[in-house]
Order: C-alpha cells, then structure tokens, then sequence
C-alpha cells in the first residue's frame, strides 16, 4: 500500500515537472537577480539613470550613482563593508535615491575623471552633477577604499546638506 | 530551568536584532526586489538600455525590449501569461537578451508610435529597432493583449529569423 502511495507519488511529481507552469533553465533552476546586486538587499534602488533623475527630481532627494562591476575585487571588498554598514544604509534608504550601475550611461558629467569602478557620484534633484563631493584618492576622485567609509558617510550628509542650503 | 534558558534565548535574539549586522527598515523587512520584475524569474534581464545594446551586439542576439509599469491592469493581465508561458520563457532565455523598462528610455526609436505601455520592441545586435515586428492593434503598434501570445512568439521567431537571414 505505501509502496504503490510512493509510486503514485513519484509519478505526479515526474509529470508536475514536464507539465509544470514554470519554465525552468537546462542548466538548472536560477536564484532571481536582485536589483541591488548586494549593495544592500533591504533598500529600494532605481533600475536606470532616466528613472533616478525623475524620482530624484520628485522627491526632491539627492542621487547617488555606484558604477561597479561582479568581477572587480575592489568592488566586493568595498560592497562588503557598504551593505553591512548601518549608518550609510539607513542614510541611504531615507534620504536618497539610489542607483548601482555596471555599465556606463551617456552622460559624460558622471565620468568627470574618466570610467572606472568602484566609482560613486551625487547628482542633485536639479541634475546637477555634484563633482565637488570626491573621496580621498588624487589620481581616481570618486573611488573609495573599504577603509574609507567615514568619509562615505560624510559625504553622504554633505550631499544632503548642499541641497538644503541651495533651496 | 527551560524557562530561563527561554529568557537567555529571547535576550540573545533582542540584542542581535539591536546589534546585528544588518540594516532592517523602520517600516519593517522587506523582500528583496528582482531585475525581472515578475516577467519571467528564470531569465537573465540585462538593467539598462546601454547594457542591453552591448550585450546584444557582443553575443549577437536581438534584444527584446518590453516597457511595462507596475500600477497597469493590462501588464499585470500580460505579464501572467507571459511568465507562465514556457515556450515564451525558453526562447527568451536561449536565444535574446532581454530588458523590462518602466521608465522610457532617450532613444526615440523606441516609441515609433508613441510611448505606451505594455509595448515590446526588438533590436538588431546592428543597433536597428525592428519596427517592422508589429502586435495585432493597428492604433498602438507594439502592444499585446494576454490572447495574442501566439503572435508574439511568432514575433519572437521574426526577429531570430530577420537576424539570420541579413547575416
């Protein structure tokens, strides 16, 4: 009786996974890409730069723009200690709008010194680049270090602030 | 003794959730969300309109380019039917790159007829917006109804077809 159960069983799964609504890939069931990319799970990002000009625009909230890339073991080390960093991510979550991208737009205002990653830039809800808010390195001005999330941090309400006292 | 052993349990987990490394919302945990926007988990969705053109032209594959919004009662009726066809889903992910936008995009060929959404469009990895591959409704080009999936996929075939017949 169990066994024929068990048959019963086996059967309805083997025909549930032929017939099944759900395409799945030859190479094997996939996790869903978030939109974060693991720099911060729990934040609401914008999917493009068209989009975080517009909501930027609307909420009046300053945009910061994280150009990176999966393979750059800069970025990951930097990812690591972003998405684990409270402060900055609370700060992120309700005060900004928020892109991370991995391939480069047209506007040339986001590359004032060149493409590279990790690179982070702040564009006021006027959009206007905010090229004067750098991190601490003379040869690449918007590139971070994992050790050099304080200064992030300060950035981040600098960025804030500037759009206050410009209003 | 299971009681205080219950009350080391319940202190360990308040001070985690006071000290733990990761950020959690005020409004609460939310789910993460995914580049495929529910239209088609499985699939591999390039973010952007630029990554998709280059992805295009490096793998030589069209790219299909679906605009939709996420408040729309007719993307909502598509993108059921849509994620929940596997023929659909297995020629998507073998054979296109693919983008879901809900933001409009600054290349005007993407809107021959207007900017409306649902509304699918196919480019060339040359960069050609294949306007020709039209839906069935002679007022919004571009647009497909859940009942008219077998067009599409047939539009789906059009475009592989167009692309290997030019080479």
């Amino acid at each position: 009786m169990v066994k024929s159960v068990l048959s019963v069983i086996l059967v309805l799964v083997a025909v549930s996974s032929v017939f099944g609504k759900k395409y799945i890939p030859k190479s094997g069931k996939r996790i869903p890409q978030t939109l974060s990319k693991g720099w911060g799970d729990q934040l609401i990002w914008v999917q493009t730069y068209e989009e975080g000009l517009y909501i930027s625009r609307t909420t009046n909230k300053p945009l910061m723009v994280l150009f990176h890339l999966t393979e750059c073991p800069h970025c990951t080390a930097l990812k690591k200690v972003f998405s684990e960093d409270k402060e900055i991510q609370r700060l992120l979550d309700e005060e900004f709008v928020i892109l991370n991208l991995e391939y480069e737009t047209t506007d040339k205002h986001l590359s004032p010194d060149g493409q590279y990653v990790p690179r982070i830039l702040f564009v006021d809800p006027s959009m206007t680049v905010r090229a004067e808010i750098v991190g601490p390195y003379k040869n690449r001005y918007y590139s971070y270090e994992p050790t050099d999330l304080k200064l992030l941090l300060n950035n981040l309400k600098k960025a804030l602030k500037l759009l206050k006292t410009e209003l």
